[in-house]
């Protein structure tokens, strides 16, 4: 294993850090994989499916958002407009797919969160094969997004969403 | 740099992490570097200096806390008053000397959180020297805590300490 040695303020002092397991331990800490499913009237299904990886920091030490930017080479950091915090974000699903949920899957959560991203990984593949084009598949999504951040607030009810599918199909 | 293997639930998954890197990962992110000062009246100095690392986490995943501890082979764990979560904490001055200052010297934190650490880890050592049971010491400890943790509240702020040191001397 590589220790990575960064060429940035933080990484200059990462000494023998192995920065990929760090951040893994960070973002088990203060990251959060979403699965939002929101009513969009003009897709088929007549909801959207958008899963992202956020880690929101205090702004005042906000670099290790710039280390995980960098170690993902994506995603953007911006102002939470909820808080005075920072938020690293990568919603598109190829980078989802191609960088971070491998990363992941090397460097395991070593919470119950890992329950979270195991769910979140599986949404991405069956995204990627357009299930959530489909009534039949969107409906296992919402079932798999339903069991995801037990402790979070859910936007809209999976049951909201699964008696709109019923009707679709009826 | 070894990868541990941890023969536990959340070790079993932890493929490739490199542990330590992984807790140093998340205590900058969910880990509190304090330093306490209260008065204590059968003190010389009338002040008690207490130095502790604890974090906290919600108890529905805190098996990252049982990781901790074996790491440190140190700290208890104990559900935290002030709400629901469990708390990991080290306050015992040799085990904070001896297993957890070396820890965050060897992976340091990559945030500003580091500068805490560092000024938590110089008030440990002058500790250890005898520097808190004199003023002139003490006056010191309270410069470096004071500078501390600049988000969170203080107890005792820094000017009520150093003026009451200040009238013992006179």
């Amino acid at each position: 294993m590589a220790n990575l040695q960064l060429d940035q303020d933080a990484g200059s002092q990462a000494g023998l850090v192995h920065v990929a397991s760090y951040i893994s331990g960070y973002v088990d800490g203060e990251g959060c994989f979403t699965v939002s499913i929101s009513p969009r009237p003009t897709l088929l299904v007549g909801w959207e499916v958008r899963p992202s990886l956020s880690v929101s920091q205090n702004a005042d030490r906000s670099e290790v958002l710039g280390v995980i930017q960098r170690h993902f080479a994506c995603g953007t950091i911006r102002p939470d407009r909820s808080d005075r915090t920072l938020k690293w974000e990568v919603r598109r699903l190829p980078l989802l797919l191609d960088r971070v949920i491998p990363h992941f899957e090397t460097y395991p959560l070593l919470s119950a969160k890992r329950r979270d991203f195991e769910a979140f990984a599986e949404i991405c593949r069956r995204m990627a094969r357009g299930d959530h084009r489909t009534v039949a598949g969107l409906r296992e999504i919402v079932g798999l997004a339903g069991g995801m951040n037990p402790s979070g607030k859910r936007g809209y009810l999976a049951l909201a969403i699964l008696q709109s599918l019923a009707e679709m199909k009826a």
